[in-house]
């Protein structure tokens, strides 16, 4: 390590890094070495590298050798570049340090400003700028920070001693107290350090920064870092970029200022800058959304110089990167710095509007355009909008700052929205504004509303991110979170009211308004057909009805992989008949029963054939353990008893019968066919009717005929007969033939290891694999619960492997399924319909593994369109 | 098939086949072509292939092109050398049509006798024989037979048509009955057949050829002969030859009879020939049993050339075929004809002894005399015994028809045995004789006790087979089947009464005798000491107490392959410190909990590692779910309530939380010890407390800590470490160093998946093939029995896979966990520990695989020291 270089200067028209070194120097250590280079005016700094912050970890929590050197060689040439001298009594530099991972965590890491501060450099700072105002203000920031951050005093403990200070003066903001109060105010906070922790607040700048240096380490693994990764699937090993920067002042005067923006729109993708900014103060100020501050094209009218110099700066940086950018930039006394500038976060709206404007603007092509929006991110452009034809009366307004509606009740504090939401609740959560301790509930609400802060505050960022709707700024809204109601001028919501946001406009509406379902439209439409152009995977779908068939064929879906036809079991008027033949003591009897269900079922396949013309449907036979269908509350069962006209205890003994220890291994799938074969034969029979009744109509069908749970290759085969007598029966009684395919799930291990035998049988194989994880890991969907947030927290697992297809294990299930079944049939059609079939990264390795295609809930067939285009980007298939 | 040879002829002194030929010819069929190549007097005849059984089901039971011609072509060959006629009424040849499978398969299958007779051709035969009551005796029984086996009359419509005459006429037995009344019955029975079938008898020969043929191939697949090559692993696909051989006559007169006999006894395996005769009887009345037939012994002062004839013979078949013979003969007026000889079925005792005898004779050598033994069979030599130090009386005593002793409750038919052996019981089946349909009764019973019939009656076949402890013959009991109760002599046993029998010795005791365990000695020490020589895999055992430990020392185990730690935890004092443990909420609470258990665990294991000094054990930590130890009903929780000094609603609701949908994929195994490292620690602790203790006593001990249920190498790092964590605490504290090893079972799928990640962290893996095999097939052991008999049944499994491990499936992931594993880590140790380590496939398998050891329970160790002799035999290893 010692041989290594570890610290990379920047500044003064040049660095030793560049923007391609994000992995190294992080995000903004990387863009900052960018800048410079451009020749943009950036304060000079230094980056400490990623590997560092590796090394701390590893060593015990102590600095590398050489590092120290490496550093005050860097800040050697800050000094020279900037003109001023750290811990220099008559001319000092100031520094900021901010965390730099090599993606954005906003706020979750911690950041120094104004250090290199204390009494001697204070004074000597006056004398420069005589403004002892500005001096003792960020002198008093600078103790705070360090104190909170470095030396974990609560922040509150300071905050108290400013609001003693205002309240005995009568001053109602922070802009009313004086030089002198400050400069008592430092006296103040040093006290309660020593008092705290014990020790004296360091007046040596070397000191300060090394404690800050090892503060930003510290914070990578701080609890909220920690959540947040998980969140956002970003790994722990990676490390975070320590940067050392010379402080420019945006709080010196009323002609110094900072802001933040975007190039384009990141709420609409709209081709217009966009930002806001706030005179007189320090970055943190506008980020944190305690004062609410002005729109950028304020400062066109307010510095028109600085504004034009920062239109061309933005420019030049978009047209570099070639994508939307966020930028920072702070105004030290007329003149412009720039402190950051990365790749904007945006709304999916705006992801799929800058990918499509950017292309027809010839800066992209339509493949980069193609891989410019995250997959998972487009569920957010598939959540409900209000229904435009409803009309609703706001009972108040905020800032648009994250797209969608939302309904819910309303909490107060995250705590209770992560409670009542593990209840099943749909939760809004109101808050006056939103802090990093707030991410949990934030990610279980529904919808989020704030009173203060403006569209890059906290609460709208982070709602961006997670693609949530949220209205921040809503001034109108007074909130009492103690006692739990929030008032909109007369009217009052308690804590439960029902409340609805519409993210896109900003509205507030008080009570359940009407959401509609999404469609494809617009740049939405043209950046799916341009992802279609680079596919190799089909998009198939989910579906059990006619209406989610018909949504799905809305988003494009190519087929149904997966009808799963004991839902139809459930309906009125087919429950009955479905516990008559449970209740049914012989094959007779059950005959009897499944009669009644046939022409239900054959009405459920002809919807969905009908709405799936031309397009195959895969259509599961029974699958769920019959207890599903019996009731278990003793109520129930006594009702069912008077419906059937038998005895209760015929009931009980039956449902007690049918109890099984381990359901999901028990008596279910094919193990149902092979023992009741009439119940297959049933389905089989409506399935053809309603084909051969459609054939009749002249409407195309294609029947896959799909035996779940198959271990064995003689269930398929027993199985296959099963369904050829019956279609072979009902094509002859109608007089027409149709071409149909019988298939099976693999979804038990011993399916994979056996697939070569399956498949000499068996025409299509989808991957069932949501039961293969059960089973390979032996994990209890329903009972993992209890052990599965331990593994992840403990880093055993990285990725709830429902969610995400555990390539490592399962997915060695699926390349030997895939393997061996195409050596016994070379054009066996392989798909994948568990709930993976909708998540990016299994639809990567599915495409990778040479499936044909995946099937997916309809709302993620848009997902699975992109994802599979990114994939054959990313590796062609030949 | 139409060119293909289907009938095979002998006798003459020459046959086409000869008795290599099983597999074509059936055992019968290629013994009957061995017999007459030696020069052995057989009834000439001829053998119908398995082939065309087989053919005659795949081509909807018609006959193969050409067989009809192949039949009559080998018909006359019979006709020349018998110097009669088939269908000739001057000089009619009669014949017996026989069914003969691979592997004999006793009463299972159809026999029709005296086949050729009609009318005129018994007119013809009593102008040859001058015997009209022989002649109509043998007509009668032919046309019952027919009537019975190929026409489906039933046997007893017959049976009470002689009845009513014997009644009129006032005979008690059927030799009472007349040549004039037997020929009127003939009419009678005639007229039944054509009443229920509504067709006249067949009075044409080769009709009744015909349709006898047809008979014996409907018999392959009749009820019991499925459920028999079930419960004997006989596949369904070998189907049966047919042997239609020349009739010879026991039934002419007093110097005619027919008999059975063992060139060694095949009870206790004795070198003495061995067996019983009736006079003027034909074969079936020895075999049911019916009349009590003579010891062989008896011919030879009754007719001692014939005697000496037969022993000639007998010495020439044992010398010919190594191996003891059964031997069925005929003699018609004072000739001997021989009917069949194969390798005679014996107890395990005589098996054992007849295979150490030949080998100290010189017939065989060492190696041939351990594949001679099935190892399935030493099962019955490791039954329990009647204690010899306790004196009992018996109230009656039979023949000692299948040796061990058996205790239990009186039931009186097949079905009862069956049913109350489901409820738990143990029973005993009492009948006057039994007969094939009584199969599965005798299966359930521990011992069965017949009235009638000789060591070679039904009764005492089967039951050698099954290793099924028997009493055949007891003529002192009277038994009453229809009021269910059973008199010897004045003392009355009812239905549920306690019975002792004694196999052994043929002793009857009431009430319950006390048992001793076997032990390994004489013939059957020497046996396994010739195995070991042979064999190449280890042999452990699953105990999990003092007492398991010192029984398998006793046979012979070189290690534990599995100490189970949970049983320890229910124990008396224990199972309160494993609830306070689950009832605390915090990990304080539980290491409090804990404390208590430790010195516990320490006893446990100090036990049995001083019983296994100088071998290694395998202790696995904690397994089950956390809820096998909370009372699940509501008046053990309110004990358990008071007990721990706690409202019963805590109770109830921590046992709430700790149910599971499918525990057996839940919170148990090692992720107990990743959610509670504190659980694990303890044991680990207690582990090598003990193993310190004893080895400041001077006595080696060599642990092996097992993790069960990895899935996940971070789950077996973070266990070793608690485990490693726990040893080197515990050896410091002693001042002594054990070598021990940490490993972990091989029991999820995933896990055998990536055996290579896992083997570079663990020592040994021991595949855990009850849970590999539900979690790769998908099969709940507690639930499968909804659903598996029917698997069985229509094959798409051919043996129970929690009996013998699925090598096509589950073997695989075997092999693939051998191979990743010696990858990663080369002197790997391996074994296994699910019960298929006890199983005499599933141990070839293992041999085969390239496993280090197998670990059964104590009582089949010898049965793994057998079987994994013979694997080596037959597959040695390098």
């Amino acid at each position: 390590m010692s041989a290594r270089k570890m610290v990379y200067f920047f500044g003064g028209g040049s660095a030793e890094g560049n923007g391609s070194m994000k992995e190294l120097l992080g995000g903004k250590g990387a863009n900052l070495a960018e800048m410079a280079s451009l020749g943009i005016n950036v304060p000079a700094g230094f980056t400490i590298t990623t590997e560092v912050c590796t090394a701390y970890y590893e060593n015990n929590r102590q600095w590398p050798d050489g590092l120290e050197e490496q550093i005050w060689e860097a800040m050697g040439k800050v000094e020279k570049v900037m003109g001023k001298k750290f811990n220099d009594p008559e001319n000092p530099l100031l520094v900021a340090i901010r965390s730099g991972a090599r993606v954005s965590m906003p706020g979750m890491m911690d950041t120094v400003l104004n250090l290199g501060l204390n009494d001697n450099t204070a004074e000597g700072l006056i004398k420069l700028t005589d403004n002892p105002r500005f001096v003792y203000d960020s002198y008093r920031r600078f103790v705070q920070m360090y104190g909170d951050v470095v030396l974990d005093v609560p922040h509150e403990e300071f905050e108290k001693l400013i609001d003693a200070v205002k309240e005995a003066k009568g001053y109602q903001f922070d802009t009313e107290v004086t030089a002198e109060e400050w400069k008592q105010l430092v006296g103040e906070f040093k006290a309660l350090i020593a008092e705290k922790t014990g020790k004296p607040f360091p007046e040596d700048a070397k000191e300060q920064l090394r404690g800050s240096i090892n503060a930003v380490f510290g914070s990578w693994n701080n609890a909220r870092a920690i959540r947040y990764r998980q969140i956002n699937d970003i790994p722990g090993h990676w490390g975070t970029a320590v940067n050392v920067q010379a402080m420019a002042f945006g709080n010196i005067g009323d002609n110094s200022g900072t802001g933040v923006a975007f190039t384009r729109d990141p709420s609409t993708g709209e081709n217009v800058f966009y930002g806001e900014y706030l005179m007189n103060a320090q970055g943190e100020d506008v980020v944190a959304g305690i004062r609410t501050p002005l729109p950028i094209s304020t400062l066109k009218e307010q510095m028109p110089d600085v504004y034009a110099e920062l239109e061309s700066i933005y420019k030049k940086l978009e047209l570099h990167y070639r994508d939307m950018q966020d930028i920072e930039f702070t105004i030290q006394e007329g003149k412009l710095f720039m402190l950051q500038t990365r790749n904007g976060k945006r709304t999916a709206h705006a992801a799929v509007r800058i990918a499509v404007d950017m292309a027809n603007e010839g800066l992209i092509d339509k493949k980069t355009a193609v891989t410019r929006v995250e997959p998972a991110q487009l569920d957010q452009l598939l959540h409900p909008m209000l229904d435009p034809k409803e009309k609703v009366e706001p009972i108040a307004s905020g800032l648009p700052a994250s797209p969608g509606a939302a309904v819910g009740q309303i909490v107060f504090n995250a705590e209770d929205a992560e409670k009542w939401s593990e209840e099943g609740k749909d939760v809004i959560l109101v808050r006056n504004e939103t802090s990093p301790e707030d991410i949990g509930g934030m990610d279980a609400a529904k919808g989020i509303l704030t009173a203060r802060g403006g569209m890059t505050s906290h609460a709208a960022v982070v709602a961006r991110a997670m693609g949530k709707c949220c209205v921040a700024g809503c001034s109108a809204a007074v909130v009492n979170d103690e006692e739990k109601y929030v008032m909109f001028g007369s009217v009052k919501l308690n804590e439960g009211d029902w409340i609805t946001l519409n993210g896109t406009t900003g509205d507030v509406i008080a009570g359940k308004a009407k959401l509609v379902e999404p469609s494809l439209s617009g740049n939405f439409g043209t950046l799916m057909e341009w992802a279609d152009e680079f596919r190799a995977l089909k998009i198939r779908t989910n579906a059990d009805t006619p209406h989610d068939a018909e949504v799905a064929r809305g988003f494009g879906t190519e087929g149904i992989g997966l009808c799963r036809t004991e839902h139809m079991f459930f309906g009125e008027g087919r429950i009955k008949a479905v516990r008559e033949m449970i209740l049914a003591t012989d094959k007779a009897g059950r005959e009897k029963a499944l009669a009644k269900l046939l022409p239900i079922q054959r009405e459920d396949f002809y919807g969905i054939f009908k709405v799936m013309k031309g397009l195959p449907v895969t259509i599961r036979l029974l699958d769920p353990p019959l207890h599903e269908f019996v009731p278990h509350e003793e109520v129930n069962q006594a009702e069912m008893a008077k419906e059937m006209g038998v005895p209760v205890s015929v009931i009980k003994e039956r449902v007690a019968a049918l109890a099984e220890f381990n359901p999901m291994l028990g008596h279910r799938g094919c193990r149902l066919g092979v023992t009741y074969p009439e119940i297959y034969s049933m389905q089989a029979q409506a399935i053809f009717q309603a084909a051969c009744q459609l054939a009749k109509e002249g409407i195309e069908v294609i029947p896959e005929v799909m035996i779940p749970l198959v271990g064995f290759v003689g269930e398929f085969e027993a199985m296959k007969k099963v369904v050829d007598d019956a279609a072979s029966r009902t094509m002859e009684e109608y007089g027409v033939t149709i071409k149909y395919m019988v298939g099976t799930m693999i979804e038990v291990p011993r399916a994979a290891l056996i697939a070569d035998q399956i498949a000499e049988k068996a025409e299509f194989f989808s991957f069932g694999t949501n039961d293969l994880t059960q089973m390979t890991l032996g994990f209890s969907r329903d009972d993992a619960g209890t052990f599965l947030p331990a593994y992840v927290e403990q880093q055993i697992i990285e990725k709830d492997p429902f969610q995400t297809l555990d390539q490592v294990g399962v997915g060695q299930l699926v390349q030997k399924g895939v393997e061996l079944g195409r050596q016994a049939r070379p054009n066996l059609k392989l798909g994948i319909c568990g709930e993976h079939g909708g998540d990016p990264a299994s639809i990567r390795f599915c495409h990778n593994t040479g499936l044909d295609y995946v099937s997916c809930s309809p709302f993620r067939v848009p997902i699975a369109r992109l994802a599979a285009a990114q994939a054959n980007i990313e590796k062609p298939r030949n």
